[in-house]
């Protein structure tokens, strides 16, 4: 396990922890001021600050994308839903090639409607088979571009709105009945909010690969507050909540990840309201103290 | 398939659901005034109507028990703790004996503290431990008095607080591993809330048991809204929310359950809010049309 209590150098900034406070621009910079060496950007602030424009800013400052944010969202009330679906998801693998990403982290979505309040419908295996043909059609453009699609399972809580994959059992499962020969072009991003309860979190991580092939493409950390007040955006930062983080990562990289460690943090009621350079040196700090 | 449409004769009311509204003895005389024919108190509304004058209440109504709510609550910080968990579940086991309930539903407990913020460790995996020898302890005494213990999986997003036994797959591994005789002693409280995302839910469900034997000891309903405002208190009413009731229903009568579908609702901000009368009535309507 490596070590990570003397340098950041494997720390990742997930924009979304201080979109609030700033512009894509703007976070940029105030990571590369600090050497965190990539970050992980949504595809609003993305195109709020233009691809190309992102793209070349990247690139002076030698910032690497741990993850690109997000695909996904494969259900829908009909057909023509679906195929925007797939359209959209093609634009966001290209745009995660633009900026040389690791990998475009999917959102797979769950019930159509159900994020605005109005499920289309309430069958969730219905839900899951469009998700796995969804994914089957994007991981086809996905080989063509090479760009590696991660599979994130979202906390059950989140099950009817935004991700029908509540399990890295079941994001594995999915990996091996689309891609069996375990190609790297298709794997999981691990965030240990949505997987810190599972009983079967040690024997899926150990399943998920080895030092010679892994389906772990990310590895996202934050904490789960006691209590917590929000379905969505009450996330801990490190060491503040109950998530065991470094025995958590040792699973992971004796699977064989050896990527950055991902802060993505969403804060409505404290770090969303705090200056963003204290936000970022206390990711900083609690990167080497604690994940 | 029991048909429920022109009866309520297998509905049972959780006294959680108006709690805000009436003591015990006012929800059992509504009840029963209903022709409800079951009820799942808990153990300090009993206490505060008194244990005797609530078993002599029950009896002139022939009211049934459908479930005692509750014990469990294994972990702690040291060896004390742990031993007047154990003693309190004794109790409970008596008190739910006296009743004559259906059986004594356990919430196991996680993280000591957590509940009160203050969690005295974040290894959730000697929570889990320390709650394998509880139920154990609990079950030689529930043998004893013959009163059959319903492990109920609470939703993840409960792990931190209420209870390290997340799905009914874990549950269900419990029972095997500490009643392997399925002896009926012991067995789980599925509440459709905790437990419809799950992707293995119909496959664990068809494990639990078939007409002859099953381990399903209780069935729970209400609904999940979208969104959800609360983790604790903002269960729907069913019908209201995504989740399949007829369908899981199906599952779990084919997988040999044949008592009453308890209405659970905890709602701060709707149906805490209406008078019990109307709840009642809803739950009922509900019950024929949906469930």
């Amino acid at each position: 396990m490596r070590d990570f209590s003397s340098s950041h150098e494997w720390l990742s900034m997930n924009t979304a922890t201080v979109r609030k406070q700033w512009e894509l621009p703007q976070i940029i910079d105030a990571c590369a001021r600090r050497g965190i060496r990539a970050i992980s950007p949504w595809r609003d602030q993305v195109a709020a600050a233009g691809l190309e424009a992102t793209r070349r800013q990247l690139k002076e400052h030698g910032m690497q994308l741990s993850g690109y944010c997000r695909g996904g969202f494969y259900p829908a009330a009909d057909k023509a839903g679906l195929a925007a679906a797939l359209d959209d998801n093609r634009r966001a693998i290209d745009e995660a090639k633009t900026l040389d990403a690791a990998c475009l982290v999917l959102v797979v979505g769950s019930l159509p409607g159900a994020l605005q309040g109005k499920p289309a419908y309430t069958d969730i295996a219905r839900a899951r088979n469009e998700v796995r043909d969804g994914i089957a059609a994007s991981l086809e453009y996905a080989r063509e571009v090479g760009m590696p699609l991660a599979i994130e399972p979202l906390h059950p809580m989140q099950a009817a709105e935004r991700a029908c994959i509540n399990t890295l059992e079941h994001a594995l499962d999915l990996c091996d009945a689309l891609d069996p020969g375990q190609t790297g072009m298709l794997g999981v991003a691990m965030d240990v909010y949505h997987c810190w309860w599972d009983p079967k979190l040690e024997q899926q991580i150990a399943r998920a690969g080895d030092a010679k092939n892994t389906r772990l493409l990310a590895y996202h950390v934050c904490d789960w507050l006691t209590p917590t007040r929000d379905l969505l955006n009450d996330r801990g930062m490190m060491g503040d909540g109950v998530i065991e983080l470094k025995k958590v990562r040792g699973w992971v990289e004796a699977a064989g990840f050896r990527g950055f460690a991902e802060v993505e943090i969403f804060s409505e009621l404290d770090w969303w309201q705090r200056p963003g350079a204290e936000v970022l040196d206390t990711c900083i700090a609690r990167h080497k103290s604690v994940v």
